[in-house]
């Protein structure tokens, strides 16, 4: 069993993700998440406001609605263009990416190329289905979006939105204008996008309803400074170079500011992200040897673009995927919308000067980074007996579980009491069930990141133990300094070391 | 304007929310929230979750797909039965909801009645197309779900799911097992639904995507204690029974105790969450006088509920509505999911019986108590000269603002100081834009709680002025003390009191 089955599995039996709907024979793609999935879903995305909008001046957080007209979709060129090559087999009717099958037998990379070239590339290797050795069909488009037809007889035609960005550049202005703001300034959202994915796979990496978190950071294009990048320039990240993927080279460690001098980067905000996301990504257990930056190819690159650069972690059996989306998408965008809702979408700036704003977009994929804080953070331990997942404090699902030594002598009421002490201001769990080694193993396969346990002793003196998830080590404290030591925890702190 | 008119007017120029893609042709009935609403809204639910999950023992939190199978739906009634009853003018075709046309020009009630009743009471009264007198068709029904198709060639159906509850009940087996939990065990959820309204209207009264919070409070059939009953016993509610209902009387206070020993009440636990319920709309500044649970009629209840109880608000100028729905669904869908997916979703209690466990159901709408809160929070302020809100402090979308009262003179360093201080711990606004007066009218029309100042004294003494929203008194206090004088306004201390 593969490490991210092992995982999968662990995620089922503990309620941390499951099939939606999975009692029916489920349609696949679609994911619950359990109440440990939802406290680590929540605490991941309060901890990303956190560092890129808290921490960033002048970036406004917006809530948009998950189903868009098809004018929007149409401006933004989804309706033509976000579509994927298919090829279907002619005997078992199973339907195909053909670029993926391509690139999987011939090891050749396809992006970019028109669909009667990979037709021609299938028939000249002589591909067929992988399933049933079927003959495949001439490769033709299909349709991203999932379509819905609101209100009644003759209906509107709409769309889940296959990306939140959009509400972003539709009520640029309302925003722009309300919030009495200059530039750069930045909108952001956190909500649902969906895709039509032919072949939903690998757990939560390929999913038809997903989360996004994104920034769209405008500036003026005759003003691209990023005042916060002198912060930032020293920073090491790992990036893999446009003239490395085609040497089949490695990543290289460097400087964002050298990368900016290098004109690798294209401007500085850029470069902030980029540093920022390296190191967030980092805090939550990824460790730098499965992250990297890659400069997406010509071919891959949207004809507007200013540079993309996708954050990619290393998923090992299945190897590196995009998790993060970097992109400069210049004006495109609200010059597509000014012309098709024919408004003006341009901002004075503080001399009166008139400009569209261009933008540079991080647009962060929640599934795939919570896929691969579970792959980075789980360890597997004989020595324990046990496996368990060494998540940050700031987004364990727990920070703290409480347990009666015994269940007799008042002992499970004075564990009570300390338990809703603490739960007024802490995520926190009681477990009164089976030995305290079972208690423990099951706090550190959800990752709990210590455990409290009331004794004899603590009725005599109001102390209790605390063992820490990572060294197993426990020390001995005051129920009155517990608040402060759980705090001190999610600051980042180690126990015993304040 | 009516007060709704203005204060939607207000959220549009403030950028609280407004209709989505505006700069389009819009769809009805879709929403965006802008900064200002995101952050009410995030601060509404964490304190809804407070509330409602974490102050209860035993109830977790899952965090569901969107988008569910047609078998799902099929067996929970949605498909067959999640309609309305319209009539289309065969003139200018416009569609309308026939029994809403009915109440509205004859002022009889005809909930539950069938389509050819329905056509019998249009025909009867002889009731035409309200917009150009055209004649109406007869009474058919009308889906309400939105319907979409997944995958690929002649793929699967499924629905954007129209309550959020369905992944409870679909979950259930899953969240019992890996929460390890006993009975009476609750699943909440928030998230969002979409309903296929013919005519959204009201501002975020009636639209067709929306968010829920939704308590499923599963129990032993057999033993329907509320562990907590004993702590809202003597709670008073405003009730509108069905007898003062049929009387054309009016809703009465009882306590939730009494209420029960009526036998109005089928159970506890409808008891402890309307109890709850009353409490919590009390406390976001809705007026005791504006607020009722009213006990449906048998023709608007389910056949298969043991009672059900709306909250509804009174909107003013177009009145009463269901703002939170309480539903003692008993066993009903864990039977229909237990059928359709032939799968036993029984639980066995500690001595080994098993039960399907009965379900009571508060599920609150989102859309409708922000309007709500909106609404009554609303003061129209012809001494101050300008309108604001009186937001409670915790669900206020900024506690504070602050400002330089001068732009020179190192004044405007010190507030920023202050300002990144705030901003760690707090959701604070910076402005320096205008005269001070402007800077707190702008302030109070977002229902910020403290106006923090800068002035020449700060440079001297490190004292800063902070004036109350509600009451425009200023006291003068310590930079240090800022924020606990900030904590505790959030935990509902009134400035100077403490």
């Amino acid at each position: 069993m593969s490490k991210l089955d092992e995982i999968q599995k662990i995620c089922l039996n503990r309620g941390i993700v499951f099939p939606t709907a999975e009692i029916y024979p489920t349609i696949s793609g679609f994911w619950d998440y359990g109440p440990i999935g939802t406290l680590l879903k929540r605490k991941f995305i309060e901890y990303w406001r956190k560092t890129f909008i808290k921490s960033l001046d002048n970036v406004f957080e917006i809530d948009g609605s998950t189903i868009l007209s098809e004018k929007v979709l149409k401006a933004s060129g989804h309706v033509d263009s976000f579509v994927d090559p298919i090829t279907q087999c002619d005997k078992c009717k199973s339907l195909f990416r053909a670029d993926h099958i391509i690139e999987e037998k011939t090891g050749n990379f396809v992006e970019g190329k028109s669909n009667e070239e990979l037709t021609k590339i299938i028939r000249d290797a002589k591909l067929v289905c992988p399933n049933c050795k079927g003959k495949l069909s001439d490769v033709r488009v299909f349709h991203l979006m999932l379509k819905t037809e609101i209100s009644s007889v003759g209906g509107q035609v709409g769309y889940l939105r296959p990306e939140s960005a959009q509400n972003v550049f539709t009520s640029f202005q309302r925003v722009f204008r309300s919030t009495r703001a200059k530039l750069p300034m930045g909108v952001a959202q956190v909500g649902h996008a969906y895709r039509n994915e032919i072949s939903p796979r690998n757990f939560l990496i390929r999913v038809r309803e997903f989360n996004q978190m994104e920034v769209e950071m405008f500036f003026d294009p005759n003003n691209d400074k990023c005042p916060l990048f002198d912060q930032v320039k020293d920073k090491e990240i790992m990036l893999f170079t446009r003239e490395d993927q085609q040497k089949k080279g490695k990543s290289i460690k460097i400087k964002v500011g050298d990368a900016l001098k290098k004109k690798i980067l294209p401007n500085e905000w850029i470069g902030f992200f980029l540093a920022k996301e390296f190191e967030f990504y980092k805090s939550l257990g990824i460790p730098e040897s499965h992250l990297r930056f890659r400069h997406m190819l010509p071919e891959e690159t949207p004809h507007y673009s200013g540079g993309n650069f996708d954050l990619e972690i290393d998923f090992e059996d299945i190897g590196w995927k995009e998790t993060v989306g970097n992109a400069y998408r210049t004006d495109y965008d609200l010059i597509k919308h000014s012309k098709h809702a024919n408004t003006d979408l341009s901002v004075a700036l503080d001399n009166g000067t008139k400009v569209i704003p261009h933008v540079v977009e991080p647009s962060f994929g929640v599934e795939r980074t919570i896929t691969g804080v579970l792959l980075h953070c789980f360890v597997e331990d004989k020595e324990r007996g046990w496996n368990w997942f060494k998540f940050p404090a700031n987004i364990s699902p727990y920070i703290a579980s409480v347990f009666p030594l015994v269940n007799k002598d008042e002992i499970p009421e004075k564990s009570r009491e300390i338990f809703e002490i603490l739960k007024k201001d802490f995520d926190v769990l009681y477990d009164e069930s089976g030995s305290i080694g079972k208690r423990y193993a099951r706090a550190d396969e959800i990752g709990i990141v210590v455990n409290i346990t009331c004794d004899y002793d603590t009725l005599k003196d109001d102390t209790v133990t605390i063992r820490d998830r990572n060294t197993t080590k426990q020390i001995r404290v005051k129920i009155k300094d517990l608040k402060n030591i759980l705090s001190e925890l999610l600051e980042g702190k180690k126990l015993g070391t304040f």
